[in-house]
C-alpha cells in the first residue's frame, strides 16, 4: 500500500511510546507511511527509518478524566495533533495508542463526523475461531437511542460487505431473548425500526441474538449499544483466556496429561493465534470523515503494527466511502439539518 | 434435608415434563420432598416414587408472549399452581422448568415480593473454574434504576456470605471502565450510591469491574442490570463452549494431536464439570418471600435434579431470611409505604 499515510498517537499505550514506535517500524517495512506523534526522545529507535516521520509531541492526555475538555484545552497533545493531521488530509487514517474516549473526542473535534452520521461506532471482528462476525458498538457510545442502533446496523453491514466481502450480510441485534418483545426498551424500539428497514428491502435483519450467539450464531453483523457491546467483547476475551488457562493447568496436572499437552501444543497454537486480539489490530472507528483504528492500550509492538496495517487496509479498501454509500443507498443517513450540531459523548 | 418440600413446574423444559420428572426422582432419593406440577400422563415414571407427589396440571403458559397477563388469566397453569403452593406455604421453594419471565410473573403474583424489596433478581454462581463469584441480575429485570442495583448489591452480598460462607464479600459493579465516571448514566449513578453505602460501612464496595473481570477478577459479588448481566452470562457460556469445541477440533487435526487429546481427556473432564451450567442447577431467584430457582430450559434430568437440590439447600440455609436480615441490617430495605404497590416486570 504505497500511497497510504497513517497518523499514529504513540502516547497512552501501556508499554509506552517506544513499543508503539517499534510496531510502526514493522508496519513501515510493508510500505505504509507512518507519522508518529509522541515524545521524540522515547521513539528514537524509529528515527531515520524509511517511511516514518516523527513529530515531537510529548504532551499526553491519554489518562485525562474528561476527554472532551482535555481535547479542547490541549491542542498540543499528541492525540489532538494526530487527529488534526488526519482532519487536514495530511494523513489518511488515525491510529490511537491511548484511551478510546480521548481518541474519540479528538477525532470528533478534528476529523469530524461523516455527513449524515449520528454517532461514530467502534466495530471489531469478533475474536472467535472460524467466524467472521462484525460486532459494534464495542464502546464508543455508552448511551444510545434506537435510531443510533439502526445506523450502526447499516455501518456494520457496510463494513462487512465492503471489507470482508460478505454478500448481503445478515444483521442481528444483541438482546436477552430471540422474540421481538424481549430486551429493554432501547432494544425493543430498535428491533421495530430494524424490521421496518428489513421490510423496505434495505437490510437483511435476522432478528435478535443472545450472548451465546456471539461465538457461533446465525449473523454476520451483531449490533449493540456501546455499554453491553463493550461488556460482551471483554467477556469473550476474558473467558477465552480463562478457559485456555484452565486447559493449560489441566495439561500440567499429571505426567500423562503433560505428555498430552505437549502433543497437542502445535495444534492449539493455531487456535490461540485465531483468538489473539493483537492479531486483529483492534477496532475500526467508523462514522468519521476519515478512518480511525483503536488498538488495545495493552498491545505489544505486534498489535500496534497490526493496527497500522488494519488502518492502511481500510483506507485502501475505502471503508469510509463504501460505508457511507451503503448508508446513503439505504436512506439511513440523518436528514434533518437541525440535527447537525456537533456533540461529543464521553464513553 | 428431610423437612424440605419443593414445588416444581415440569412444563416448559426443552426436553419435556418427563425429563423434569426424571430429575425429581433423583432429587427425591436424597430425601427432598417434591411436588410436580405438569401433565400427569407425561410424568407417569415418577408415579408412586417415595417423596414425590404429582399434581395433574397439563396447562402450560411457558411460551406465553406476555407472561404477566398469562399468569393473571390462567390460574390453572402449572407454574401458577406451583407458585400458589409456595405462596400458601405448602412448599418451601419454587423450581421452574419454563421461561424465566413466566416464573417471575407467577412468583410475583403468588409468592410475592419480600417486604422492602424493590425487585427480585436472578443470581448465579459464575460457571468459571476456581472461582466463587456471585453474579446478579442475570435477567429478571431488563430495565432498572440505580437504587435497584444498590439493593442487588446487598442481596448478592447476603447470598455470598450466608450460603457460600464468604466473609465480608467484595462487591463490584459491572461497567466499561474502572473509573467512577465510566459507564452509562445508570451505572454512574449506582456507583455514587454504592460509594455512599461503602462509606457508611455497610458494604464492601470495591468499585467497577469490566467484562474480562467476570472470569477472574477482584470481586466476590458482581452487580449488573438484568440486560447486560444476561448478555454477559450467556456470553461466558457460549465462549466456554466455543473454546472447548476448538480444543476438541485441534485434538482431531492430526494423529499426534489425537493422541495428545486422548492423554489429556481425563484432566480436562474435571474442568468441563466445573463450568457445566447443569452442575450448578441454575439461578437463585432472590427477593421473594420464599426462594425460587430458575434452571435453564435446556437442562437434562441431571440439571433439574441439581436445581431441586439447590432450592432445598437454599431453604435449609435460610437464604431468604439471611438475605433479608443482611438488607435490614444495612438499612437497604425500601422504606416508603407509597412504594409498596405490587408490579410485574416482563424480562
Amino acid at each position: 500500500m504505497p500511497d497510504v499515510t497513517i497518523a499514529v498517537d504513540a502516547n497512552g499505550a501501556d508499554l509506552g511510546p517506544a513499543e508503539v514506535a517499534a510496531g510502526a517500524i514493522t508496519a513501515a517495512a510493508t510500505g505504509i507511511r507512518v507519522v508518529l506523534f509522541g515524545p521524540a526522545e522515547a521513539m528514537a529507535g524509529a528515527r531515520g527509518v524509511p517511511g516514518i516521520e516523527i513529530v515531537d509531541a510529548p504532551v499526553s492526555i491519554a489518562k485525562a478524566p474528561d476527554p472532551a475538555s482535555a481535547v479542547r484545552s490541549t491542542p498540543e497533545a499528541s492525540i489532538v495533533q494526530a487527529a488534526r493531521a488526519v482532519g487536514a488530509g495530511e494523513a489518511d487514517a488515525l491510529v490511537s495508542g491511548g484511551s478510546t474516549g480521548t481518541a474519540l473526542a479528538a477525532a470528533l473535534f478534528n476529523v469530524k463526523r461523516d455527513r449524515g452520521i449520528h454517532r461514530p461506532a467502534l466495530a471489531v471482528p469478533l475474536p472467535v475461531p472460524g467466524q467472521s462476525v462484525t460486532f459494534l458498538d464495542v464502546g464508543a457510545n455508552a448511551e444510545v437511542r434506537p435510531e443510533h442502533l439502526v445506523q450502526f446496523a447499516f455501518m456494520g453491514a457496510g463494513l462487512a460487505s465492503a471489507v470482508l466481502g460478505v454478500a448481503d450480510p445478515r444483521v442481528a441485534l444483541l438482546s436477552i431473548g430471540e422474540e421481538a418483545v424481549k430486551g429493554n426498551q432501547l432494544v425493543r424500539e430498535a428491533h421495530a425500526l430494524l424490521l421496518e428497514r428489513a421490510a423496505g428491502g434495505g437490510l437483511n435483519f435476522v432478528g435478535n441474538v443472545e450472548g451465546n450467539d456471539l461465538t457461533g450464531g446465525p449473523a454476520d453483523v451483531i449490533v449493540a449499544d456501546g455499554f453491553s457491546g463493550n461488556v460482551a467483547l471483554k467477556t469473550i476475551e476474558g473467558t477465552s483466556q480463562a478457559v485456555l488457562s484452565a486447559v493449560r493447568a489441566a495439561a500440567l496436572s499429571s505426567p500423562r496429561a503433560k505428555l498430552g499437552g505437549l502433543l497437542l501444543r502445535g495444534a492449539l497454537q493455531a487456535f490461540r493465534d485465531q483468538i489473539d486480539p493483537e492479531a486483529s489490530g483492534g477496532a475500526y472507528l467508523l462514522g468519521l470523515r476519515r478512518l480511525g483504528v483503536v488498538p488495545h492500550g495493552r498491545f505489544t509492538r505486534r498489535g500496534f503494527s497490526q493496527a497500522i496495517v488494519l488502518a492502511a487496509r481500510g483506507v485502501d479498501q475505502d471503508v469510509v466511502g463504501r460505508t457511507h454509500r451503503a448508508l446513503e443507498d439505504a436512506g439511513a443517513l440523518r436528514g434533518a439539518p437541525s440535527d447537525a450540531a456537533p456533540s461529543v459523548s464521553t464513553p
